[in-house]
């Protein structure tokens, strides 16, 4: 019976597919948007009904033959790999905030229209959602173009803001390497009409602050400005139309000598042996200030306009990332072209770096942080043309997160904040650790409560009416647990501390509970006190925080 | 030119019209679905190359021709909305780490099997993903079922975990009633074969301190059991294979009154008016313990096995309310049925309550969490059907925000932590500025140094090998922004100040300079001092310390 209606539409749709076919050829491929819609809606409406007719009718073959697994390119974050990135990602946050920078969230798609001719070739990689009736969506790219969106649509001029989220990317990624199709990015952007390099520095400083307060032991911040190489190969005699093309080669040099970068540049982008030879002079010097005034000072550069601009903002640049304090870790490098096209000046990227086995040099490791400055973006959206200039960074958060991973691969990390953990010694004690956890948490619920969020403002310096933020730390509040069996064993409930690193245990046995005791337990070093149940709170509250001021 | 290739297209594709018609009229509607997605993978291919075609050929065009708009049913979030959304889930987060909850994450899309079947009737609202080659995915509808495969996946028998993310329901949404098609779901669930009701009870006492910790002023948390009301069902004499369709009856109680759903159970569900009015009489109780043993003794529930066990089971669970100190806001309510079919045990329901204006009584404004058991989920994703007893609840946190925006409208959220401003008072200082703002950073940034990850240990009792995942409160760290521009306006830096809450203003003139002190100035009182360079940093914490101990 199913069989037989099968081949029955199958020859029933044979006439749909021979006039469309006729359609799609004379047709050419330019025109009839709007009917081709209209055959695709009732069509995929059809599609629709026959996908549940199907479901509905064989239930049985939909229930579990396909591979359990998540989609290609993604992953589960386990509590392990969300502790630790949790915890960098908050340290990251503390340096955004440091900055004065507020925080946005945008959707995780737009309209297909929004991300079209932003992204040049990396187009094909953007994940479009099924025509499903309605309007026409894709997942998110990045969060740049968002952003500018955002500011465009909300027609904001100036922002400082930081936004933390999930792209994605349908490449084939090597997970092996740490890539994958779905991937936080973490971005800072300054957007106003502001001084020159006054905001770029700050960024520079906060990639430096990032990079130090997650402890990377070595690494460098490489600056370079877009106009300073567009007057470079003006003034080597490269064609403008050949500006980009040469840039993406120059960008290559992180990762290939400048023999191959050369090579491409000569027989695949049909540059001059002597333009070329000119480039392998400049893009092979890094320095500091002196480099800039060497450069100032150069016979062709110093005829070239463009040229000139860049390096007086480069001066700028690093006479302010002095007065920050970055300075030791900056790095001026005629090498670095960062791959985007729309940056307009000013370029950074921090790379990471590690002793080289074979020599005494340092080695870059991976790029951790990029960006620059794109003043025309924003203006892409705003329908009179209006720009809002913009300077930002991307904190290569995935390729720190793995860093972190294998830095503290040997170390266990906890997943949970637990304090206290209440264990029983004998049988049917469940309901005396039930009534002893609640009082803890009540412990600490109450400062809670008496705290309202009125209560919470800035009176220290008598602003009274904002509200601040962040939640005001409550050391009083406590973090405790109890096991959901009625009778566990008291041994499996201490090996319970030691495997997810609790610090404290109550120990609650008959003759505690006669005499109004608790057993206090130290669970690394196995001491116990008896502590009487009035004084408990204070006493665990002093061993918290005692050993956090030790530990600091 | 282009009408008239628009209106040959238009005649063109009339037989695809006339085809497809009979086609779908002929083949009912049941069969035929690889023909049909064959012609709809054509259609669309044919439907991308014209977009294409017509994006490269008329550029200008595609230039923001489009509105500027997020997607239907999302929206992006403001900073001052970014901040009372964090500073509503920081404090959410703090409950379930009270509890000792993990958080986990999974990807925001899944293979589209993994959601089929789940959802019922609402799988019309799951968004797909485009066929781009490779796996078909669609985005997640809900946390829980990504859940369930989390745990089949990974074979996890127990697990405490929080999970907070977005959800994605292709609804026609009522956004003025605060309905989205992006939102954010927060779950906490425990995973487990324990003893009866003790995780059941730990989840209301979350959802009561979540609500405590939230300041809602007045709320009730509704309980019931899925086997008291099949065995309620059974006793008043429904068909078992009407129960389903009655308890989605009775879950209308909260916004209907009885008479209508009385009519809806005989009129549309075919229920006698006799039974009809058994149920009615049960559903219009609620209570607490006392209605158990009173229920306990009832005729026709007492010689129901289901019902009999489902009461047992809520006499246990209002002790453990009891003894965990949550019981005055619990309510043990016939009426509360909860959509979901998968629940298996306990379900609940908490709502907001107000005055009633016209009585003295108060009424439901709206739920704001809801869960229960469900014991057979995860086992839908084992090859094998091993079970994993669960249960858990979802915080309804757009809600939650919602009556957060509300109730603080008239006051101004902070969307910075910015605590110091540094300020200007004559032209070209900007360098003093930022050697200052520099000063103030690395203040708070060398303690952050010196306390290297390894050293954050748990230390106060001794546990060595254990990282927090928390970052360490630093007290010393100080946020510190001062103007873009060179030589921006007094006035307007204050302003700035005023504007965003800033406490502290740090003033430098050329005589402050000159005498090695700065003017430190309160912002709301205006009132201002001098204080020496060497001094500053430690004056300023006092300030802000000192503050907050007399605001707590």
């Amino acid at each position: 019976m199913f069989a037989k209606s099968l081949r029955s539409v199958y020859f029933m749709s044979r006439p749909v597919a021979i006039s469309y076919k006729s359609l799609a050829t004379s047709t050419s491929k330019f025109h009839g948007k709007p009917q081709i819609d209209e055959q695709v809606a009732k069509l995929l409406e059809l599609k629709a009904e026959l996908s549940n007719a199907g479901e509905d009718s064989n239930a049985a073959y939909s229930n579990q033959k396909f591979t359990l697994k998540t989609p290609k390119g993604t992953r589960d974050y386990s509590p392990q790999q969300m502790a630790l990135r949790n915890s960098v990602l908050e340290k990251i946050i503390s340096v955004f905030k440091k900055h004065g920078a507020e925080t946005i969230d945008t959707p995780i798609f737009e309209l297909k229209e929004v991300l079209t001719g932003k992204y040049g070739e990396d187009s094909k990689l953007i994940y479009d959602l099924k025509d499903q009736g309605g309007e026409i969506l894709s997942l998110r790219y990045d969060l740049t173009v968002p952003f500018a969106r955002y500011l465009a649509m909300n027609k904001i001029t100036n922002i400082k803001r930081y936004h933390i989220a999930k792209v994605y990317r349908r490449d084939n990624p090597s997970i092996s390497r740490g890539r994958y199709r779905e991937f936080y990015q973490c971005d800072f952007d300054i957007a106003g009409a502001y001084d020159p390099m006054i905001p770029d520095a700050e960024c520079v400083r906060i990639v430096f602050e990032i990079l130090k307060v997650l402890e990377m032991p070595s690494f460098v911040i490489k600056l370079n400005h877009r106009k300073l190489l567009d007057g470079m190969f003006e003034a080597c005699g490269v064609p403008a139309t050949s500006f980009r093309a040469i840039c993406s080669a120059v960008d290559k040099l992180d990762k290939s000598p400048w023999e191959e970068v050369r090579k491409e540049m000569v027989e695949e982008k049909g540059l001059s042996e002597a333009s070329a030879d000119l480039i392998g002079e400049y893009v092979q010097l890094n320095g500091k200030a002196d480099l800039v005034d060497k450069l100032l000072a150069d016979d062709k550069l110093s005829k070239n306009k463009s040229a000139v601009e860049g390096l007086e903002a480069m001066k700028l640049l690093l006479k302010y990332c002095d007065l920050y304090g970055s300075s030791d870790k900056v790095l001026f490098d005629l090498s670095l072209a960062r791959g985007l096209d729309y940056y307009t000046g000013v370029i950074y990227e921090a790379v990471l770096l590690a002793d080289n086995a074979s020599s005494s040099e340092e080695v870059s490791v991976g790029s951790v942080a990029g960006g620059g400055r794109y003043d025309n973006l924003a203006g892409m959206f705003d329908p009179k043309g209006r720009q809002v200039p913009c300077v930002g960074v991307s904190i290569g958060v995935e390729r720190l997160f793995a860093v972190m991973e294998a830095r503290k691969a040997a170390e266990k990390i906890r997943t949970t904040e637990t304090e206290v953990y209440v264990a029983t010694a004998q049988k049917n004690l469940h309901e005396e650790r039930m009534r002893l956890c609640a009082e803890l948490w009540a412990e600490g619920f109450k400062t809670n409560t008496n705290l309202s969020l009125a209560d919470q403002l800035f009176t220290s310096v008598g602003v009274k009416t904002w509200i601040l933020p962040k939640l005001q730390t409550n050391l009083q509040e406590m973090t405790v647990e109890h096991s959901y069996k009625k009778n566990p064993k008291l041994l499996q409930q201490l090996q319970h501390c030691e495997e997810y690193g609790i610090p404290l245990a109550l120990i609650l046995g008959e003759s505690e509970i006669k005499n109004g005791v608790v057993k206090l337990r130290n669970v690394t070093t196995r001491e116990e006190v008896e502590v009487g149940r009035s004084k408990l709170a204070d006493e665990i509250r002093q061993r918290l925080q005692g050993g956090c001021q030790n530990g600091s």
